[in-house]
């Protein structure tokens, strides 16, 4: 067995923007394999949001068997019930790392959302600190607000973007992803409009967001993470109608690209260059370790 | 001769998009005639930023006539002796409303910029209180730093615009255009990590942002009129190396909806609702009332 395994670790979510190179360098796929622990790590493949299944499975077979991962396998879920499957949950409670592919995040939570298996990926994640990964609709999953569904206009607009709820490994933000290759911003923005109390986060195609509870965020991959704050913007968009473009003022917009790497500060010490405290907040908002329920 | 010619005038500035309506309701294309006296204006059109000048001059020609105005002329510029030509110049000296084409802004500088007719149009805002619109080019062209080129690419990146001299009639911001139709708040940003002390202003197509020198704004049209401000980012842009993306840590943005409309305060008063503080930094910045020369 791979010795990191038995190192105590803080749990990390590898959050992907969707179409990660999965057959030559890999740097996603292989960040994530390494994180759960290296190729004898124990992987499970989570291909719930797609309707796909079968396909979507192969390709991950495929990837993670190139970069020399034995140990992975196929968690098949096509109801609530295989989703409180005793084998199942037992795989997800043995497995290093769990990764969820990408297809429809609303079809992902109907099944999985509320599970003993999310129940059980949550202490995956918090109390053995294993590494989650999400593509696509699997990236959108993973915070407490998910995107379920928004049309992209070419401005913001009020009530065009819906929320559900996902499965919140990481809160106070949302997620959107295949970001700046879709023309995504005015959707963010339009989220971030209406519930200022969420950031919005927005992934590039073969780029991911790497966080490490309590610790930091990574940018990996080949294209940028934009951050949208409007926390302390101002708006009129609760006295406008359905579909008017709001005004905002003040909104805050961070660009992390491939490569950018923060930690928190230790102490009173902060490791590397002084991190700007927009972002430092950001940091302490998506590192932050919630507790298990 | 209309009444509101004899009145003292501030000086507008409609700085528009591109693709004004001009066959239905022109609702710029009227505001921009009525600000410059109604139909008894006399509106000069610069037509030097095209290539194929006289189409666009029987554009405007069909349109300024449906508003019904009837002293509206054609400056045809070919060369910067016709800049400098004293008949063209006087046409300027005595012009209303003087409104610049689209085409190609890095043209309409080389054939206007510094010349006589340069001045007189500044003479023309500044001292007559005559407003200038320009839409596409003529509007990127207005300010003191042009956007001269720049790709349009998914994300910011170092080095991938260039600006030029432009006409100046603002200064601290640079203008682009056609903006969420052809996705260029990438290139903006681009502009404004690079150049921090200018603020990008992006319009919308069929969208102005109308500038009243020393009273205030408004935006008019179907669109939006989006404000990028870096002036208190952090970014590592000097560190990197061409071509590179940018880490951007705090900029701010600005949504400002066709309809929103903006005036400084008179003494301490403000009239209307309270405006947020970096909107009437901006208002200040482009309100300005800036000397002659």
């Amino acid at each position: 067995m791979n010795p990191t395994l038995n190192v105590p670790r803080n749990g990390h979510l590898v959050i992907i923007g969707g179409h990660e190179d999965r057959q030559h360098d890999m740097q996603i796929l292989s960040r994530f394999v390494e994180l759960a622990g290296g190729p004898d790590a124990r992987i499970v493949v989570i291909t719930a949001a797609s309707q796909i299944a079968d396909e979507m499975w192969h390709i991950y077979d495929d990837a993670f068997g190139a970069l020399g991962v034995t140990r992975h396998s196929h968690l098949e879920i096509t109801s609530r019930d295989d989703a409180n499957d005793e084998n199942f949950v037992r795989q997800v409670a043995e497995a290093d790392g769990i990764f969820m592919t990408g297809g429809d995040q609303k079809r992902l939570l109907a099944l999985i959302g509320g599970t003993a298996l999310d129940a059980e990926m949550h202490a995956a994640l918090k109390v053995r600190g294993a590494t989650i990964g999400g593509t696509s609709a699997g990236a959108s999953a993973m915070s407490g607000h998910m995107l379920a569904q928004g049309r992209t206009d070419l401005l913001p607009e009020k009530g065009s973007v819906s929320l559900g709820a996902g499965l919140g490994f990481l809160h106070r933000v949302v997620v959107d992803q295949h970001f700046s290759e879709r023309q995504r911003l005015s959707r963010l923005l339009s989220i971030v409009a209406q519930n200022p109390y969420l950031q919005g986060i927005g992934i590039d195609e073969d780029t991911a967001l790497v966080i490490e509870r309590g610790v930091g965020i990574e940018v990996l991959g080949e294209g940028a993470v934009t951050v949208v704050d409007g926390r302390s913007m101002s708006s009129n968009v609760a006295e406008i109608k359905d579909r008017a473009i709001p005004e905002l003022i003040d909104v805050r917009l961070h660009l992390l690209p491939a490569g950018a790497k923060y930690s928190l500060p230790i102490g009173d010490e902060q490791v590397g260059r002084r991190i700007p405290a927009s972002l430092l907040d950001f940091l302490q908002i998506v590192t932050k370790r919630t507790p298990l329920s």
